[in-house]
C-alpha cells in the first residue's frame, strides 16, 4: 500500500477509544489555546473584513458561530472568519519539524463543521487529532524546500483542515483518498507577502480552514479526486518541494503521537524569534544586564529563519514587528517580555526598542541549521558595552513539548489573549476554560462559546 | 516601474472607449461561447455537486444567477456554480501561448459580480477584456514549465478572474496591485487527477473563478497584498516555475489585444488532441480513407500533449476520453466527427472506435514542440493497410484566430451546447443569442440569462 493510502486507511480507522489520555489532555490543552488566539484577534484588522465578507456572501444565519463577533452563518464562513482571527496575533499553536500551524486551520474547520453537525465534545476531540497527525506528518513529507517558498501552514493546512472535518463525518479509507485529493488540489498560499505588511497570513489560514471544509463536504457529495495527490508525478510534492520524504507521511501511525509533539507559543511573536529571545533572556538574567550594556546580539539562526525574518529591516507595523527579530529581541532586553500588550504599545514606538534593534543581526549557524525543524535551537553572543563576549544557549524554547506550558499558565495565557482584545470578561473566560476542560463531555457545541 | 505594476498601471486605465471594435466583437462572441458551455454543463456530474454545496453553505437567494439551474445566490457561490458547468464539457475556449482556458474562469467570475453591482453590457465587456489581458499575459509569464505540473486555468486562472471583478469594480493601480497579491497567493491546482477520472478539473474552475470573487471584494474592502507576487523572491513565479519570463507581463499592452488570439474550441476534446484530429480528418478525406484502411496512425507532438495526455490508456469515463488521443482520432475517423453527441454515445462503447484507439500512438516532434504553445501544429503519418505510408498537416486548428469560427458557426456550436444538455430550447437559445449579439447595449444583467 502507497503512503497516501496507508495514511488513509490509519485516519478510517482511528477510533476515540485508541486515543491515550495525555493526547485528549492535550487536545483539549490546544483547543483553549486556539479558542483564546480566536478571541484576541476580534475587531484587530483585517477580521472585520472578512466578518463583511461573510456577511455579503454567505448566508444570514445558521449553526455555525463566528467567533469574533458571535454570528451564526454556515460552516464555510465560519471556518473562514475563525481561521483569520484565530492566526492574527501569532499566539496559536506551532508544530517544530512540520512548521505547521496545525490549531489555525485544525480548529477553525473543525469547531465550524461539528456545530453544523451536530457533533459531540468527543467527536471533535477525535477530528482534531485525525487532522494534526495527518497535517504534522504532510508537512514533515513536503520537507523544508517546500517551506522555503510556500506557508505550509496555508497549504498543507488545506489538507490538515479538511481531514479533521472528514473525520467528524466518519469518511471510510476511500472517502479520505478522494479527500486528500480535493484538498491537496486547493493547496495555495506563498510568501511573498511578508516583505509588505499585507494581510495575506490571516487569508491563508482562513482560506486553508474553508477550503478543508468545501473539500470534505464536497466529498462527502461524492467529488472524486486525485488518488495520489501527494506522492503522484503530477502532484503536491512534484510541484512545490525538491526534498519530499514519502516515509514520513505513515512514519509511526498509532504510536506516535505527533499532536503531543506542538508547542504553545509563548512570546507574540513568530516562532522563528522565539529559541533566541529564550536564549538572550537567560544571558540578560544570568550575567545582570541592562539593555543599554549591549553593543552588539548575534543570534545564530536556521536557513528558514533569515528566509521568513530576514527581509524586515525597520518595522511600520504590529504585524511587522513580529517578525523584526531585532524588535522581538529589544522587547526582551528593555522590557524582558514580548507579548501582545508589548507589542501594541511599545515595539513601534519605544525608542528603547528602536535602539536596541540596530543592534543585532542574524547569522546562519550550522548547527542550528542541522537539528532545525525538529529542534529549534535558540544561541545568542552578545557583545557588552565593557568590551566582553558572551554566549547563552537554550534547546527547548518556552512552550515546546519538553518545555512545555502547565494548565495553570495556559489559563493564564488565555485570560491575556481575551483581556488584549476586550472580547470576554475575566468571569467569562473562567467559564470558557471551564467548559474546555470538559470538553470531552459535551454532548452539543453549539453554544460552548 | 517593474513588470507587474505596469500591468496594474494598464488595467487601471483601461477605458472602454479605447477597445477597438474586434475586441468588443471578439468579446461577444467568446461571452456567447462560454455561455453555452455553462448551460451545456448542467445536469451532468460533478455539476449538481456543486449546486448542493451553493445551497448549504450560501445564502438562499441572491442577485447572482446560477446559470445551471437557476437559483440566484451570492456572487461567489454563483461564480463557483458556474466556473464548474462552463469547464465540463470541454467546449469552452482556450488560448494557445499561455495555455489559458479564460472564459471559464473570467464570465464565471464577471458575470456572478455585475449581476451583483448592477453592472451594464459595456462593463461586463471592459472587466472581460481586462481579465483576458492580465490572464493571458501571466500565463505566458508562468511559463512551459508551469503548465506540466499545473493546471494555469486553476493557477493563473485566479488571478484573472480576479482582475476582471477588480476592473468591474473600478479599481485604480494601488488595489490591482493588492488584487493581483490577494488572489495570487490563492493560485492552486496540479494535473495529478487527469489519470483517475477525478472532478478536479471542474472543481479547479469552479474555485480560480470564486476565489477571484473573494479575491476582489476583500481587495476593495482594504485587504492588502503582495506587491510582487509574480516576480518576488518567495511569489508565483519562485514557487511554481522555472522558466519565467517577466516581460511577458506588459507585453504591448493596448497595442497587442491577447484577447482577439482566443480560440474556440471545435472538437469536444481536450485542446491537445485538436491539431492531430484536424490533419487525421484532412488526410482521410483527401484520400478517401475509410477506417478500416488504417493500419497505425502516429501523432507527431509538442511535449505538453505528452504529459497532459500520455496516461489514459483505455478511458471507462466519457471525460477521459476527451483526454485520450487514441479515442478521439477514433471518434475522427468512424464518424469524422468528435462533438459532444459522439462522446457521450459512442466514444466507450463503439467497438470500431475501440479498435482504431489501439492503432494510435503519440510521439515527440521537436518542430512541432518548438513551435508550441504560440502555435499549435497538426502533423499525422498513417501507414494504410495495403502499405502505403501517408503524412498530413494542418498549422491552424478549425477555431484558432487564423481559422476562426464564424458568427453563424458559433451560432450553431451554442445550439448544439444547449441540446445536449437540454437546458434551453431552440426557440430559448435564439433569444439568447440575439440578446449576446447586443450585449454591448444591456443596461441591466440580472435577467440576461
Amino acid at each position: 500500500m502507497n503512503p497516501t493510502h496507508a495514511l488513509a486507511a490509519f485516519l478510517a480507522g482511528l477510533d476515540y477509544r485508541q486515543l491515550p489520555p495525555a493526547v485528549l489532555d492535550r487536545g483539549e490543552e490546544l483547543f483553549l489555546d486556539w479558542l483564546g488566539s480566536a478571541l484576541a484577534g476580534a475587531g484587530a484588522r483585517p477580521v472585520p473584513l472578512f466578518e463583511r465578507y461573510a456577511q455579503r456572501m454567505g448566508p444570514a444565519s445558521g449553526p455555525a458561530k463566528i467567533l469574533a463577533n458571535g454570528h451564526g452563518t454556515s460552516a464555510y464562513f465560519a471556518a473562514l472568519v475563525n481561521g483569520a482571527s484565530s492566526h492574527l496575533v501569532e499566539q496559536d499553536d506551532l508544530h517544530n519539524s512540520s512548521v505547521l500551524h496545525p490549531g489555525t486551520v485544525v480548529f477553525s474547520a473543525a469547531l465550524a463543521a461539528a456545530q453544523d453537525l451536530n457533533s459531540t465534545g468527543k467527536d471533535l476531540l477525535l477530528a482534531a487529532v485525525a487532522g494534526y497527525e495527518a497535517g504534522i506528518r504532510i508537512g514533515e513529507f513536503m520537507g523544508r524546500s517546500h517551506y522555503r517558498i510556500f506557508h505550509t501552514t496555508a497549504t498543507v493546512g488545506t489538507l490538515a483542515a479538511a481531514v479533521a472535518v472528514g473525520k467528524l463525518m466518519g469518511f471510510d479509507q476511500a472517502q479520505f483518498i478522494h479527500l486528500l485529493g480535493n484538498a491537496g488540489t486547493q493547496a495555495a498560499g506563498v510568501w511573498e507577502f511578508l516583505r509588505d505588511a499585507a494581510d495575506s497570513k490571516q487569508l491563508h489560514s482562513a482560506k486553508a480552514a474553508a477550503d478543508g471544509v468545501l473539500a470534505a463536504y464536497m466529498t462527502a457529495d461524492g467529488l472524486a479526486g486525485a488518488r495520489n495527490i501527494l506522492e503522484g508525478d503530477q502532484g503536491l510534492a512534484a510541484g512545490m518541494s525538491t526534498d519530499a520524504q514519502p516515509g514520513r507521511l505513515c512514519d509511526r501511525l498509532g504510536e506516535r503521537w505527533a499532536l503531543l509533539e506542538t508547542s504553545f507559543k509563548f512570546h507574540a511573536s513568530c516562532r522563528h524569534t522565539h529559541p533566541a529571545a529564550d536564549a538572550l533572556l537567560r544571558l540578560m538574567q544570568r550575567e545582570g544586564l541592562r539593555h543599554e550594556q549591549v553593543a552588539q546580539v548575534v543570534a545564530h539562526v536556521h536557513q528558514g529563519a533569515i528566509d521568513v525574518l530576514g527581509r524586515v529591516d525597520v518595522p511600520t507595523t504590529v504585524h511587522q514587528a513580529k517578525f523584526s527579530m531585532g524588535t522581538v529581541l529589544g522587547l526582551i532586553a528593555v522590557h524582558g517580555s514580548a507579548q501582545l500588550v508589548e507589542f501594541r504599545d511599545l515595539a513601534l514606538s519605544d525608542p528603547n526598542v528602536a535602539a536596541f534593534r540596530q543592534k543585532v543581526r542574524m547569522q546562519f549557524d550550522p548547527q542550528v541549521d542541522a537539528a532545525y525543524p525538529a529542534r529549534w535551537l535558540g544561541r545568542v553572543t552578545v557583545t557588552s558595552t565593557d568590551g566582553r563576549t558572551l554566549a547563552a544557549a537554550i534547546d527547548d524554547p518556552k512552550g515546546d513539548p519538553n518545555n512545555t506550558l502547565s494548565r495553570p499558565e495556559l489559563e493564564a495565557k488565555f485570560q491575556r489573549l481575551l483581556a488584549f482584545s476586550g472580547a470576554r470578561t475575566v468571569e467569562q473566560g473562567q467559564a470558557l476554560i471551564a467548559r474546555v476542560w470538559q470538553l470531552r463531555d459535551a454532548q452539543a457545541l453549539g453554544d460552548l462559546v
